[in-house]
């Protein structure tokens, strides 16, 4: 399993004010907790705080001086990512671009030229999808446009669009089962990411959600996801439906091996 | 969500104990427990101890004296079975059958007589199936059985046959895909049940296991479940999963009502 630690992301009171204050031992801070939680990318996110690609090349270098983990570039502009990538000391994962082709047409380019990855949205203008079937059909404009940039199935993460169990209860199974058709465009087969905590949105009981949901995903493909790595009980989840998945090979004490 | 309890087992210590000195106290209180726990089944099953009908009648008697549950008689023997159906208060789930044809042709006539259920054991006489298609062709067998004795869909629960993980790990994507084809043998479909602990038979973190595997299962489609019924990290994941599959409609207390 990919995991891509949420973290440092300006959405979080403690990073923005990281970044309005300049105080790099936030960002570091969090880059080391995570890297010490086995997240194998940290993403990364400077939100409204500022549009300047300096920002966003600051935080990367924060994180970059305490960890050596790829970096997940939670930004979609043309003129930004050109900036930021080639400061990226291992391939980066561009987070992350709709179905629209005009987005693509400028974006892909960029991911090409640097053997970067993406993660594509399963959506499109017209907002979230509201079924398997539309989810299915922008995943397959995403994949042709691929295809069209010589870009690898690998480098792809598809995002089935998760939303809150809560408000759209009926939208859980379309995203499982379109989870479960994503692996089938291509042999080898893309990616499946997905930010996971959006299913747990105004919900009580939120870290068991996001752990239930994950499983079944996983069950359905899932291989990669957008988490709070530091919640154990979630990794350790993950961990064990990898093991049903025969994704890693049975041990005891799989969970101690993976924390030492 | 079908909970069929799974404790009043003379596999157990104290329930092989209780038989042999007809310690009614023991096989009340853990009937009691299960009962307020929210099983829906409660499982009486007299192992070795005795091959009397009358000890398995006064099993049942004791826990339909402190509950009204109905029962899940885990015997497989027609000249047993015919004296202990009657003595249900309520229509029993006959535990269990092979699909070989002359068990069930032996099996079915009394099903069928007092409307039970029956819970039908996806691998014949050559032993544990090897692949979800062994599991499909066995299962397709059964099926054709009970429509032949005129048993509708809704009283056959369906068996995977989940093999421990630590010795057959190849076999945990069989069982889900198996699992995952038996909802489409009829419409409506029959029920989908597991023996769920057999997942972590030798494993270390057992309670861990069987609740990720629980809820993979029920994700392609498992509606009943033999359980520690007492496990309620399991019962939360078995009720979480549900409101994912949109089986039950979302309410922040969710769990809070269930245990109310």
């Amino acid at each position: 399993m990919i995991l891509i630690g949420e973290r440092i992301n300006a959405g979080f009171k403690d990073i923005k004010e990281a970044i309005e204050n300049k105080n790099a031992d936030v960002i570091k801070e969090w880059a080391t907790k995570q890297a010490n939680a086995k997240a194998n990318y940290i993403d990364v996110n400077m939100g409204t705080v500022s549009k300047d690609p300096a920002t966003l090349i600051w935080m990367i270098e924060q994180v970059q001086s305490v960890c050596d983990l790829p970096i997940s570039i939670d930004n979609n502009k043309p003129e930004i990512l050109k900036e930021v990538i080639p400061v990226c000391k291992k391939s980066p994962i561009v987070n992350s671009s709709t179905a629209e082709a005009a987005k693509l047409d400028k974006l892909l380019p960029i991911v090409a030229e640097y053997n970067a990855s993406i993660i594509g949205l399963s959506m499109d203008e017209s907002g979230s999808p509201p079924n398997a079937e539309k989810r299915l059909e922008n995943a397959g404009k995403i994949f042709e446009k691929i295809m069209e940039y010589d870009i690898p199935p690998e480098n792809l993460f598809l995002d089935p669009i998760v939303m809150p169990l809560k408000y759209k209860q009926d939208q859980a199974t379309a995203i499982l089962e379109a989870t479960s058709q994503f692996r089938f465009f291509s042999d080898p087969p893309c990616h499946i990411v997905c930010g996971l905590s959006n299913i747990s949105i105004g919900a009580k009981h939120k870290k068991l959600l996001n752990r239930i949901f994950c499983t079944m995903l996983i069950a359905n493909g899932l291989d990669a996801v957008i988490l709070d790595v530091m919640d154990t009980e979630l990794v350790d989840s993950i961990l064990t439906a990898e093991l049903v998945m025969n994704k890693q090979i049975y041990a005891d004490s799989y969970i101690e091996a993976f924390r030492s």
